[in-house]
């Protein structure tokens, strides 16, 4: 039996995550850190929609209408972003390429300076940190945007990270902790109505006290998640030369399209969002249209070497904002549903998952993400650990 | 001291062929064929502009203004590509993807139409198979063509081979014919102003009676040639669906454009023609530009699979014609730069230099190529032999 923990609830001894990509991993590793024996299983480590991630870490310039509750919770971890990012490199030893740059969004045409200043009154009735800048302005602050640029809105505090250093690093935490890796497909184990471990591919079973699910698109069978197709390309800029000094987004043709540019030379262009199914197809109407838009904000990328195109499958959910909370049996935890911003919230979900699995409450920015909005839970917060 | 040939002249006993490319080795499985031993050295075999060729055999529908002798040696190559590629086939028991299905050269606007219509004029003159086209009956050809084509010229005899399943298929003819394959960087070992051989990075001399230098645009001290950097997009059709029928070419925005699709689902896009010194880096703006041009094409090729980008560098030669005869000292034989017609001359040049090696005289379309006619040769033909 798991010992009792110091808010009276049960604190699980053994735990197995489903999903190594970034969420999973933060998982793992704030559990580990909480003293639990941790399990990560992926057949694929990273390699899902972690891998396609440009890294933006943007509340304010993702804004959408009538998202609220995202709005929230991605503000909190957008304003824990830092700290968060330099305990994963203090536990690692190594750098989450976490850049406090900004974000300057850029419109070309009348119309898309319209869509640009209904976008700002919105941001602005919310308080947000906005500013409008005339083209002129722009093009001070990154001088190789197209001439044509006629204005845009500066994001001061949506700043970025890179994917794949953050996840290593989550990784390398992770193992420092005692977390074991197991490359493997794995089913959640149910046995009187309770998730009891996983099943590996090959039959054997990993028992746990509680599983959590992380597996992102793929969490279809435990949670109403979809997946939502992107497509990436990065293009190196030449040693010395950055093209750009922060996130570059704009809109063209009534797209969107960001420009996200890392210390280390790197310059993620995306991306596509398109609701085709588990799809991993990289076409290419899709990679001419990224690298046309990418150049009608700065031409300066038409010299850039391609190094990478890419698709993967992001997990939409119903309401845009993740699934982070008891499943539908006891002994399940969800952690899935993160759409466009896994990366940003990967910090406060591994956060939330740790202190529900230890019968601790979440803040109430994490808890307007409890699945049980969908109305399909059978399992109370307090029956994950009950059995 | 080797045997006299039956015409009089020294058989080789040792070769070695630098260049383990289309041309390389079609001279070494040539040199095997009639006896000789062969060693074919290559630090990556065939990872240079064999592998980006698209493999159109198009002496016709690549004519340009006053390259006479360049058109007489392609379409002798082209006329003969069919028993060549039968018996690269029958010597390897390997397919070559060589396709006989013409090409249909396309026009989308009035500019466009004059200049197919120029460049028609040109190959009746020269009495070569073409045809004028309506729009409609270009479309009644292949369907997929933008409806804003307007015009063609069909041209019956430009056929196309697969040049990665061409080179798999001449190694292993050549490996059955003794062929020895030396994955190492070397460079021509000459002695009292005589080849003798070559000599491996590692210093280790390999030593030969004869040494043909098929490096494509990396015989610059052997050649006048120089690289001609090419970038080329590779694109899957589903299975069952081909898109067209027949490679088709055009001219979009005074920009050729092609694209050659295969037996086997595969598209190839191309090319860019880039004056860039050697320079393998694919770059945001030419795929942008190749993928644009075969949408506007072909717009059903914006939902194709995107499988690869690459480039490479042709060998370009002063006057565009190869230069395949003796080198600058005895014992040396040049075959080298083929520019965009490397693939088609492969098997002229694989005769060539075999019947060179050999003491013979070659036909009138190769002697043409003698490098002879850049003034810098020190070696006759007969001296090739000599020591």
């Amino acid at each position: 039996m798991p010992a009792l923990g110091s808010s009276g609830s049960a604190a699980p001894r053994d735990v197995v995550v489903l999903g190594g990509g970034i969420v999973g991993t933060a998982c793992a590793w704030r559990l580990a850190e909480r003293g639990a024996r941790v399990v990560l299983v992926d057949p694929d480590p990273g390699g899902g929609s972690s891998r396609a991630a440009a890294g933006m870490l943007a509340p304010v310039s993702e804004l959408h209408h009538g998202e609220r509750d995202l709005l929230d919770v991605c503000l909190l971890a957008a304003a824990g972003f830092a700290r968060y990012a330099a305990e994963v490199s203090a536990a690692s030893g190594l750098p989450t390429g976490y850049r406090d740059c900004g974000t300057l969004v850029v419109a070309l045409d009348a119309g898309d300076r319209a869509r640009l200043a209904d976008v700002r009154s919105a941001q602005e009735r919310l308080g947000l940190d906005v500013a409008a800048l005339t083209g002129r302005q722009c093009r001070a602050l990154e001088p190789m945007l197209d001439p044509a640029v006629s204005g845009g809105t500066l994001v001061a505090g949506d700043h970025q990270v890179d994917p794949r250093r953050l996840l290593a690093a989550l990784r390398t935490a992770a193992a420092r902790r005692g977390v074991e890796l197991l490359s493997e497909r794995a089913e959640v184990l149910v046995e009187d109505g309770r998730a009891v471990g996983v099943r590996c591919a090959d039959g054997s079973p990993r028992r746990a006290d509680v599983v959590v699910v992380a597996t992102g698109a793929h969490a279809g069978e435990h949670a109403p998640v979809r997946p939502v197709k992107g497509q990436v390309a990065r293009l190196r800029m030449p040693a010395g030369g950055h093209l750009l000094q922060r996130t570059v987004r704009g809109v063209v043709r009534d797209r969107d399209v960001y420009l996200v540019p890392r210390a280390d030379g790197e310059l993620v262009v995306g991306a596509t969002t398109e609701e085709r199914g588990f799809d991993a197809t990289v076409t290419a109407g899709a990679v001419h249209d990224l690298l046309r838009d990418a150049q009608a904000l700065v031409p300066g990328t038409a010299e850039l070497e391609l190094v990478e195109v890419l698709a993967r499958t992001r997990p939409g959910s119903p309401d845009n904002l993740p699934l982070v909370g008891p499943g539908r049996v006891p002994g399940l935890l969800l952690a899935v549903g993160h759409h466009r911003n896994g990366v940003l919230l990967s910090g406060v979900t591994g956060d939330a998952v740790a202190a529900l699995a230890f019968g601790e409450d979440v803040v109430p920015e994490v808890a307007a993400c409890d699945p049980v909005r969908f109305g399909s839970r059978t399992a109370t917060r307090e029956e994950v650990l009950v059995r």
